[in-house]
Parts: C-alpha cells; sequence; structure tokens
C-alpha cells in the first residue's frame, strides 16, 4: 500500500474542497448572514492543511486497484467529516453527529435528512447542501481530475475513476481519463444550467432555482421549505420530474447524441430499460390510485410520474405523500428504489445495467445447466460482457444483501417499526432520502440513535462508492503487508 | 425432451402416492369417520390410471438433467393437485384451491394455512396433512427411488435426485443412488420414530404425538390444534425444538455418524455454522425481550429456543405469537427465515451451505480485484468447490430475488399491509408457514385472493424445489425442439 501517494492525493482533494466552500461563503455574504464565516474560516484551514500536505511530492507513484478504493473511501470521509463543521460550529445544526449524517446525505446524494424543518437555516446552509448533492452526483474525484492535471503515470486516475464511478464497468467516453472526466462534467454542468433556466422561466427565484437544479442534478433531493417539492407550480413539477430522469441516463448516451451517433445511443439497452421500468411503474401506479379513488384531485397523475422519476433515480423529492399510497403502489416504489437508474449517472441504487447483467446471467446459467457444454456469453449493447464482470456483478448483490442485513440488525435494536427501520436503509443505502413510514416524505431521520446514524451514514457512503471502496477500507487484509 | 420417459415416471409416481393415500384411509376406518372413503376410491382412480401408464415401458430411456427438472417439476404438481382432491371432495375443504393451496403446503413442508380453525377437520384429514409434510421432507422421489428399481440406466436416478434433493450441491452417501436413497430414508424414518416415542413418552396421545413428529420431521408446521403448540407441557416443546433442529441438520452428518467418521461430521462446516447462528439468534432475541420485558413468564426462554429453531429450520409451529416481539427480535426471524436450514436436510430456505458459498465467494471476488491475477478457491470443508458451483449459487440468489420481486408484485395487489404481503411470501417461498403481520404464528392465509393464493402455492412447490425445476417447465426454450 502506497501510503504517501494515497495522503498526496487526499491533500489535493482538500484543497478542491476548500475552494468549493469559498461558494456558500459568497452566497452568505450576498444574505449578509454571519454564518457564512464558517465557512471561511474551515476552508481556510482545509486549504492550509492539504498545502502542507502537497509540498511534498511522493518519490514512489505506484497505485493500483487498492489504493484506488482505500484512497476513495477516504476522501469522501474527509469531504463529509470537514462538510459538516460549518453546519456544526455555527449551531445550525448542533449536534456534530447529525451534522455528519446531514452532510454524508447531501455528498452521496442521498436526501435523507435529520432536520425537523429546513426552512430554518441560513441560506448559505441551505445552498451548501444542495451545492453538496452536485459535487457528489458526478464525483468528487471525477471533478478533481478533470481540473487537476495529478502527478503520477496516470495510473491513479483509471483507478480512481473505476473506484468512484458508479456500475458494473466504467465507460472511457475518451482514451484520456481527464478528457473523459472533462466531457462528463461538462455534459453535467450543461444540463444543470438548462434546468435552473427553465425552473427561473417558471417564476422560482434564482436561489430556490439553483438549489432545486443541484438537487435534480446530483439526483440529491434536499430542499429548501418543508414542504418539499409539493408547494411548487404544475410547471415545476413537470420541468423537474424531466430533469431528474434525465440526470438517471447513463451519460454515454448524451456523448453519444453529442457526437452525431445518435442510432448507437438510442440502441443503449440500459436507456431503454430505463425508461421502460419507468413507464411500467408510472401505468400501473395510476391504475393502482384510481382503483382506490386517489387520483381524483390530480387527473394527470403528475404526482405519480414526480414520485417514480424521484425514487427511480434516486432523488428523493416529494410532491405527495406516497407513504400513504396503497400496498401495490408503495411496493412498486420499494422495488424501484432497489433498481435505481442507470450506470454512469448521477443516480444511485443496484443500477438498471447490473439488473440486466444479472438477468442475462441468471439466464446463461439456466441454459448452462441442462446444456453443460454449450459455451454462451452474456451480452450487453452486443458487446460481449466480460466473465469477470458478470461474477462481479453476481458479487455485488451478495454482499448488498450481506450489509443490508447486518445494517438492519443493527438500526432494529432501536424499535422502530419494520416498515420504518426496513425503508430506512433502502432509502439511505440506495441514496434516496425518503423511505415510508417514519422516515416518508414527510418525516425525516431525526429520531434514530447516534449509532444507527452511523450506520445509515456508513449505508450512504456504502451505496454512492457502491460498497467496495468502503469495504476495502475495513477490511484487515488492505493494511497487511504482502 | 423424451416425454415418454418423464410420462413413464410420473405413472409410477402415481403409483407411489395411491398407495400412500391407505394410510390415512386406515386412520379414518380406525375413527370410523366417512371421509376416510374419500381416500380409497381416490388412490383406486390414482393407482389404475397410473397402471394404464406403466403399462408399456419407453424404449427410449435416454434422461437428462432437463428431463429430470420437468419430471420432479410434474411430479410435485400431480402430487398436490390429486392429494387435495379428498379434502375438497369431503367438503371439509370447500373450495378446491384451497384445498390445492393446503396440499401444496403439506408436500413442501411449509405448513401455511388457510383453515382458520383445524380442529374441526376429520383426523384421517389431519393425518394426511401432517403425513405430507413426511412425505415432502425427504422427497417423494428419493423415496421412489428407495423402494422401486426404476428401469433405465440409472440417469433418470442422479438427475431426480439433483432436481429434487436441496443444496448447491449433491452429496452421494454411496456411488449407486438407490443406496443413498435407502440411507437418507433409513435416517429419516429412525429419527422420526425416535421423535414419535419421546413425545408419546411426555403424555402426548399417539395420534397427536404421531402427526407431530411428521410435522417436525418434515420440518412442516401443520398442527392439530388451532393453538399450534402452544398448549402442549415444557417437555413437549423441549423434545420438539431438539427435533426441528435435529430434522434441519445435513443427514450426511448422521451418515458420517454411523459410519464412525465422527471427527468428520463434527468438522462439517455447514453444521457449524447452523449451530453458531442457531445460538446467536436465540441469545439475541432473548437478550431483546429480556430488555422490553417480555420475559417475565418464561424465565428459561422456551419461546425464543422454540421459536428461533421453528423459524430457522422453516418448520414453523409457534408456541409464541412472535408478531408481537420487537422489531430486533422480528427482524432477526425474518433473517433467519432467508439463511434456512443446511443443505440435505428436510429444512427449507436458501440453505447454510448457500450462504457460505456466497460469502466466500464475495470474498473470493474482493480479493480478485485487488490482485486480478492471484489464483484463488472457493473452499468448503477443505474440499474444492467447483467454480460452476459457485456461479450457480450466486445465479441462485439473483433468481430468488427475482421472483420473490414478482410475487411481491402481484400478492401487493390484493391490498394487505407491506408486512404482511412482504412475510406471507417470504413464509411461503421459504417454506416456513407462518410470516408475520395477517399472516402472524395466530393467523391464517384464508384471506388471499385467488389469484396470490396460485401464487403463493407456486412459490411454495419454487422453494421446495429450489426454483429450477418450476424455472424450467414454464421456460418456452424447454418445450422447443432442439
Amino acid at each position: 500500500m502506497n501510503l504517501s501517494m494515497i495522503i498526496y492525493i487526499l491533500g489535493c482533494l482538500m484543497e478542491v474542497e476548500a475552494g468549493l466552500m469559498l461558494l456558500p461563503a459568497i452566497v452568505g455574504w450576498g444574505y449578509g448572514e454571519k454564518s457564512a464565516l464558517a465557512f471561511l474560516i474551515v476552508a481556510a484551514v482545509e486549504a492550509l492543511i492539504g498545502f502542507l500536505i502537497i509540498l511534498k511530492k511522493p518519490k514512489d507513484t505506484s497505485f493500483y486497484a487498492k489504493e484506488g478504493f482505500v484512497t476513495t473511501a477516504f476522501s469522501w470521509i474527509i469531504l463529509s467529516a470537514v462538510g459538516a463543521i460549518p453546519f456544526s460550529v455555527t449551531g445550525q445544526i448542533p449536534s456534530y453527529v447529525d451534522a455528519f449524517f446531514e452532510t454524508v446525505s447531501g455528498f452521496t446524494t442521498t436526501g435523507a435528512s435529520i432536520l425537523v424543518n429546513v426552512e430554518v437555516l441560513d441560506k448559505c446552509m441551505l445552498f451548501w447542501r444542495s451545492f453538496s448533492h452536485w459535487i457528489g452526483g458526478m464525483g468528487v474525484l471525477v471533478f478533481m481530475m478533470a481540473i487537476l492535471p495529478l502527478a503520477g503515470a496516470g495510473g491513479q486516475k483509471l483507478y480512481l475513476m473505476r473506484a468512484e464511478s458508479p456500475g458494473p464497468s466504467v465507460d472511457k467516453l475518451s482514451p484520456k481519463i481527464q478528457d473523459t472526466a472533462i466531457w462528463l462534467y461538462g455534459i453535467y454542468l450543461a444540463l444543470t444550467v438548462l434546468c435552473f433556466i427553465l425552473l427561473l422561466a417558471g417564476g422560482m427565484d434564482w436561489f430556490t432555482s439553483i438549489c432545486m437544479s443541484f438537487g435534480a442534478a446530483g439526483t440529491g433531493g434536499f430542499s429548501v421549505l418543508a414542504s418539499g417539492y409539493a408547494s411548487y407550480s404544475y410547471y415545476s413539477k413537470v420541468v423537474a420530474t424531466v430533469f431528474m430522469m434525465l440526470f438517471g441516463v447513463n451519460f454515454n448516451f448524451y456523448y453519444l447524441v453529442i457526437t452525431k451517433r445518435i442510432k448507437d445511443a438510442l440502441k443503449m439497452e440500459e436507456v431503454r430499460w430505463y425508461a421502460a421500468v419507468y413507464f411500467f411503474a408510472v401505468i400501473t401506479i395510476l391504475i393502482n390510485l384510481w382503483h382506490v379513488g386517489m387520483l381524483g384531485h390530480d387527473a394527470l397523475g403528475i404526482d405519480a410520474f414526480f414520485s417514480v422519476a424521484s425514487v427511480m433515480t434516486t432523488t428523493g423529492y416529494a410532491t405527495a405523500d406516497f407513504n400513504l399510497w396503497p400496498t401495490y403502489s408503495r411496493i412498486i416504489l420499494v422495488i424501484i428504489m432497489f433498481s435505481g437508474a442507470c450506470a454512469g449517472s448521477t443516480g444511485g441504487g443496484i443500477k438498471i445495467s447490473r439488473m440486466i447483467i444479472l438477468i442475462k446471467s441468471v439466464n446463461k446459467e439456466l441454459r448452462r445447466m441442462i446444456q453443460p457444454r454449450a459455451v454462451r456469453h452474456v451480452r450487453l449493447d452486443n458487446k460481449k460482457v466480460e466473465h469477470a464482470t458478470a461474477m462481479n456483478t453476481l458479487a455485488y448483490l451478495a454482499v448488498f444483501v450481506l450489509i443490508y442485513v447486518i445494517s438492519l440488525l443493527i438500526v432494529a435494536t432501536d424499535g422502530f417499526d419494520t416498515t420504518t427501520t426496513f425503508t430506512a436503509i433502502a432509502a439511505t443505502f440506495n441514496n434516496i432520502g425518503p423511505g415510508l413510514g417514519m422516515v416518508g416524505p414527510v418525516g425525516n431521520y431525526s429520531e434514530f440513535s447516534v449509532l444507527s446514524k452511523l450506520v445509515l451514514s456508513f449505508d450512504m457512503l456504502a451505496g454512492r462508492l457502491e460498497i467496495y471502496p468502503l469495504l476495502f477500507l475495513i477490511m484487515p487484509s488492505t493494511w497487511r503487508r504482502a
């Protein structure tokens, strides 16, 4: 393990976070809020520490998968631990554990909150919460690679990209990692600005528009009103629905569109399935709501379109309290909590492409049981899925279930009802935010014990980073000398 | 697909079932019950049809995996469909769908009941319900292979054994399949008789003792009183707890003990984990119950020992309404519903050995991510687990989740609460019987719609036969000509 290289990258990361913190400081200064000073001070101290670290470039720049995972895990923990300080020192979120939970929830684009009423927070705090969604959505290390010419042979870029980017395999849009990172952030920024302009055009004020755009872009879900998205206009809800879905699409799709390979884009299996699952869920929920007479006031069913988009992309904004919906609709929502959005998007969950690979692997396995000697391959977008990727996807499901179960066991000791306990973990592990029961759209996470909040924070990080980085961080074998 | 061979074996099976039906007829005759006649008539008709089928031996005896799966699936469906007729024609369970559900529940050793009060049934009906547990526990095809010298080259025996016996791989106790079948049924019968004698010795009447022994042996769970196991003596509960656990042990263990390889037996990883999980669950539930003050009347915690054994071995007898237990205990129960008992036992669930292989495969996968070139193998009992077995186990988990989700979607349309819906499927798919909520230990399955009852019947069969036979039965590719 090349610790000096890991620490060096963490130093760079601290510089980046310090820079990012200037934005909420400026916002707070604009609104004349004293709490803005906290961002300045924390940023200054962080920048100084980071500077001292990067003074000395490590001689040994060797960097492999193990270093990639560990660096990524540490980066996100530092990001959240430092990012939580302004909430805590200003007393806006008095308990540091709560502030940490809230910040992890922000960066991991979960949107689960311990706040009973968000409206008591200063604007700069609200901005930081929402901005953290935007940073976390595409990934802070990807951002760093886009803007910094990192030292070394490039090995670290590949392994960092792999460890931070969601999905069963990483599509490099360009042979050079830095170009891929720039492409990704370029598309991301453009779509965010478009969302912002459309919201603004619909009469939303600029502060709300920007925060809500961050939330939709990162598929986060923190809002600036206690009522979530319910009180905004019909137009805003439509814009939000469309953009949540757009940010849940594999960014490869946009790259293909931009480079005029629209046919290839439309052929992407993952995107097709993503759309199919979305419409299947919306239509059956609409039928279910109509069946029980809950559609009266919302004939066009915007609540269903919005809620399914919000849950499936793991954003977590709410226009309706879907906790009150009938069982069938609630179960559809729980299922799409797990399926999640596309790989290579800002959305969370297990990811549609993993689901496709899982189903195809099962199918292949079934055929093998009957014809043991026939050679078959799992194919995605007409390309052969490497056996290692298929195996890894199956193992991912297993490790996902394992961590889920362990989390259940710990959080259950708090003694809340089964639905709350079960969906609190589903909603954090899949980076959604609201679950059902006490943690439903009108509820929050404040009542959980400190231990549960830490476990849920771990789950949020594990969900965003797709488990492996955190797992390697805590596995003793990682730290054993070879 | 060699259909004539499949039909021939189904003919043999019908002879076997007709023979088995004579037992409840004798019991009914002994109690002077008119309904006993139904068993005689159904048995006679079934024997005749079976006889007509086996008159002509098929010339082509080729028999492979596909035939094995399809035969097994058909066998169990016929077994249940015919076994349900006596309930239905006598009016003891008026609806045939209900009778079918109850019979599937019996043969699959689930123990889920649509009966509000079992005590209204005639003795011969109660006997048949419990006896079906015993037949299904070790497998009717295994039984057939033990008693009949089946025609053909032995291929069918191997594939039938594989398709019907639970676990990621089948341990042949003896090189000859028939000898293995005889060994298994020999051990099974001996343990059942021992359980019966011990219950009888504790003052239970002979009818109840025999029915309860069948239920414990097959890890079924049907009881002859509406109160389940609650009203029996402390001694009976201890005997039942011990025997439920004994029947959940991999029968290999007993074979090793009998052939004086006790050291090897004690080294069996699966059995060790089985015991470890059991005691972990019991102890933490005892702490949880004590913590909330629910242990007062049961200082030795027999309810916890009994309930955990009952759920983990997927038997489903209840002494206490664990639906009223605190969340932590309920969640522990839900988790062990899925882990289940050992492979090669009469218990259901995903099986402990699959869990071990899953965890070891994940661990191997993690190591491979860091050292791609290192060659590693998953080992169980110090033997290399074939790569195909590991892959198959991972695929099993995926297909398990898939069927679970589809079942959820259908059963959820009935509109019962989330906990009921979720655990009704968990309890049938894992062949346990009682779940939580409406289907808790004091509840039943009568309220579900016909569609849900059929889906749950499918789940029970899929759970008992470990999914693949039923899956191959409904896959179009099975029926396509090569």
